[in-house]
């Protein structure tokens, strides 16, 4: 119906006649001319009517916000004076030779140009395809579809068979709550929605698949945090025969791909690694964003002995850790900011949040530091904290200590938030892996282990004994990807050994008759020649939020649920018919 | 772990070492060394081991069927004489120089060479990720991988978007039962899985979107036919602003590209079309099957007046239809075999099967006829018929005469089988439009009008009169392509204006309140300069299926369900906790 899109239409065109499509994104009536400025996926274009061909122009006059317009007319360079250098279109407009209404629109509840964004969540969310027909969420799901493409298009080169997994399925191990659906052929039992294809992606290389993708549907039924979404989205790739080495280097130059054909970005080659055990020490997090200049420094042995139980306690305790984390220029920081940080760190479980200021140490030395725990502290300590943190006059010097869990955590956020706060971030993109997981946590509450990541992921080949003599001290062969401190992608070698994976569920306290429940068709496929094989999923919402500098995944997602898991848009859930609650041998329980 | 797949050696590796990591396909001893078939997926190779390295000879004894092996080894021309000219590598063989044993395997329960297809479903699905090893198998799921592929590539170069649509959703109009899921945040409150995301495309044209594209995980609570799914996946496809013509254009090249691409055949371009009423009348079907050179023939003006009711009655009624079907050389079919046909065509409601064999009708005339019915025929009847169908000595013909529907169905189904049993099958792939459907169906039943396609597809523009005066005349704008007599694609122009959409509804006897309440969001979006647009969906396991000319559904999905819904791999549905009924204040219905 159209020769061109709107904001394809440049000085090139000049001269020619052209059929556009598109809604009324503005009008304007200057000089007894009309202005409109049509809108299609590809940008704008300033349609003029003027008043020689009346009745064109009268259907011109009742065109308003929204209206769906076929416009034919001749494209030509825009008076002198009125060239709008900020629209790619903005040296032409085109003469409006005819104009056919195609649909009239109602005038919208939201704005459709950049102050669309300030209306509450719920009215975008209930005028959904009004706000997306906003420029930004254009991009932005344009630049989803062309992640997608580009993941696809290197993995299919890479030999990656495109499988697809079933959605109506049994429970998934992944450990958080199923969504459930009742079988009607089946009265009183439910399929589950997959948490993740996990099991399905090992089945395929039980299978001898050797190499799969998915751009797959994932679902938990959490209570939503911030940003979960009840259905997400995760390229999930599984290999036969490969190393993990093997397996992340191609998963880097996958993100690097991506990042050059979307973003234009050169990525490092390769991405550092980290350790977890470094990653902790470091920087108190798994997920370290590098763009922050700042580490935790560990000063416990420091501590051992001074008369400053809040320091000396946590240094003596084999569970605790004491850490310093220099501010450089920190002296700026205000009482009213520290307290700030103070509450921040609190949010974490840190009980208080101790500090030194650095104001004039080269000059008056302990005299030139101020601070309410420098009186605890012996000469030798400070001198020795001082040396190592390498402060500098200005800086200000911040403690954490505790259960090493609480150190980490609390002054991990305090690094990030520091950073961000204080200006400190690096420009641009910083991926790093983080590699050697622990196989096992502690729980503390049920004294158990518990997986750090799932119960098939591989102990390393040469800490195989651990499992039996000390399991908190095997390592695994996961890794994590991170991206400027978000975890985009985790994977790991699989167990492919019936015996292995029935000792790690013994260790995880799931008892054979749970096992041959939950996951005896893998135990079982496991005996009938299982190839070594791992895998990697990378969460592709977040990846577009990143890459799009969206603040949400909702706004990457056609088509969000709230944080109440509803839709506004179309209204779901809702309520059912009782003949179909009947098909389905339920009843809606009454309230106790 | 290895430098190439076993498939791909041929004589130009001579001399290289390799390692290659499969599975032991077969082991034969003979004259005292061992040849190993050594499997992945890309073919087989043959391994050698010589008694000269016996540390790896004695491992290579332990090796048994599917046993996975890591072989290093030299490729060496085969001797003379034991070239195998059916197997691409079978100019060369591996001298094995090490083996590891990389898993060992129990003797799996199925043949995973050419016998492993006559196997029991029930076995092949149980021990799905064996079957999936058999080449066939995996030559059928590399065809569905590269089939998206294609058609990805193609319509990303066309400017079409991937976007993701909900899978959480309320229940979605296609008529067939919904799965549910309960929802926890909203107790007693369902969301339905979507039948298909017509809705959701049509919100994505009025978002602006202009082409839009999706693999699209589809769910039907069917009572499962033959060759039905509970999950099924199609091509999903919607533009705006473009005409059927264009429309059809674009998906006739999309479909030419995939098997000129996947199959290496070219396909007509452009292809056939015919109208509903034609396909109807021709071949008693909209899907016909072109490869069948039969045609129903209308003989019905010639037995308004005989006397014979089987004839004269539906010949007389405006509801029925009179037809012959000259099948060339059937004068060759046995009694028994016209018996048969007339069972088949019972199953589709019609009450016999007249025919005429014709078999001196050049020298004889009507005493070279043989049939029944003859004797009720007057000669100008008999005249017409031979004229009409141009029956030629050794000919048959056979005759419907019912209902329309009925006659349609019946003649039209034998009109196929015919085509089969006799070898009439035309060579290749015959692909063909059926356009011009009629917007409505009478429901005898019920006597209202039912959509032929779905209530949201467009009515000729220029028959929008219709819709009042009188409407089982008026067609629609949708479209279907038909392959080999398979519908694989269908879509339409939508309604893209607010008063159509309702009179539509108003016809279909939807009321305001229902139509609110199932599509309230729609008809609002509607007001909202909703532009004229349209789509297609194209069935992908059912081309895939007809593609790899394999004969169920089930053989090109990775884990289908059965006929009951359930999936004998994982052992889904299955019973869940009562914690997690009441969770979702949910309590199953104790029988009646």
């Amino acid at each position: 119906m159209r020769t061109q899109y709107c904001g394809e239409l440049n000085s090139r065109h000049e001269g020619q006649e052209v059929v556009l499509c598109g809604w009324v994104h503005r009008r304007r009536d200057h000089g007894g001319v009309i202005f409109i400025d049509l809108r299609d996926r590809e940008g704008l274009v300033q349609i003029v009517f003027d008043p020689d061909r009346p009745e064109i122009f009268a259907r011109a006059e009742q065109a308003r916000s929204e209206y769906v317009l076929k416009v034919t007319g001749r494209v030509r360079a825009r008076p002198a004076g009125t060239v709008n250098p900020d629209l790619p279109t903005g040296e032409i407009e085109v003469l409006g030779l005819d104009l056919e209404i195609l649909n009239v629109s109602e005038t919208p509840p939201i704005q459709l140009d950049e102050h669309g964004a300030d209306a509450s969540e719920e009215l975008r969310l209930r005028y959904r395809y009004l706000d997306l027909r906003r420029p930004e969420m254009q991009a932005r799901l344009r630049t989803r579809s062309r992640v997608t493409q580009a993941m696809r298009y290197f993995l299919d080169a890479q030999g990656f068979l495109d499988i697809e997994t079933p959605i109506l399925t049994k429970s998934t191990p992944e450990g958080a709550r199923d969504y459930l659906v009742p079988s009607r052929t089946h009265p009183g039992e439910f399929f589950a929605l997959p948490q993740s294809p996990q099991l399905f992606k090992q089945l395929l290389m039980m299978s001898g698949m050797d190499r799969y993708y998915q751009i797959a549907r994932c679902f938990r039924d959490e209570d939503l945090r911030a940003d979960r979404q009840p259905e997400f989205t995760q390229l999930d790739i599984e290999v036969s025969f490969m190393t993990e080495d093997e397996l992340m280097a191609i998963m880097e130059t996958m993100i690097r791909t991506l990042f050059r054909d979307v973003q234009g970005v050169e990525l490092p080659d390769p991405f550092p690694r980290l350790t977890y055990a470094e990653a902790m020490r470091r920087f108190g997090s798994d997920r370290p964003d590098l763009r922050v200049p700042l580490e935790l420094i560990d000063v416990g042995d420091l501590m051992t002995g001074v008369d400053f139980k809040v320091f000396a306690e946590p240094a003596q305790d084999p569970e605790g850790r004491v850490v310093a984390l220099r501010l450089p220029r920190g002296g700026e920081l205000s009482r009213k900011e520290i307290d700030g940080y103070t509450q921040f760190v609190g949010i974490y479980g840190a009980r208080g949040l101790a500090y030194i200021k650095v104001n004039a140490w080269a000059e008056k030395g302990r005299e030139g530091l101020q601070s309410p725990i420098l009186k605890f502290l012996p000469d030798g300590a400070v001198d020795a904290i001082m040396a190592r943190t390498e402060a500098v006059d200005g800086d200000l010097i911040f403690f954490g200590a505790d259960k090493t869990t609480v150190v980490n955590e609390s002054m991990g956020a305090l690094r990030v938030r520091l950073g961000q706060d204080r200006g400190l971030l690096a420009e641009g993109w910083h991926p790093v892996w983080v590699v050697d997981f622990p196989m096992f946590e502690r729980d503390a509450v049920n004294q158990r282990w518990v997986a750090l990541h799932h119960p098939f992921t591989a102990p390393k080949e040469e800490q195989l004994d651990l499992l039996q003599s000390d399991p908190g001290a095997c390592l695994s062969r996961a890794y994590d990807m991170v991206l400027n401190g978000t975890e985009i992608g985790g994977g790991s070698i699989r167990i492919h050994r019936d015996a292995v994976q029935r000792q790690v569920f013994k260790l995880l306290a799931i008892t054979d008759e749970q096992a041959e429940d939950r996951f005896g068709f893998l135990l079982k496929a496991l005996r009938f020649g299982c190839p070594p094989h791992g895998g990697i999923a990378f969460g592709l919402d977040r990846l577009v939020m990143l890459m799009t500098g969206a603040t949400s995944i909702r706004d990457v997602m056609a088509f969000p649920k709230t944080q109440s898991a509803a839709c506004l848009l179309t209204d779901a859930p809702s309520p059912v018919d009782e003949n179909q609650l009947k098909e389905l041998a339920l009843r809606i329980r009454l309230r106790a």
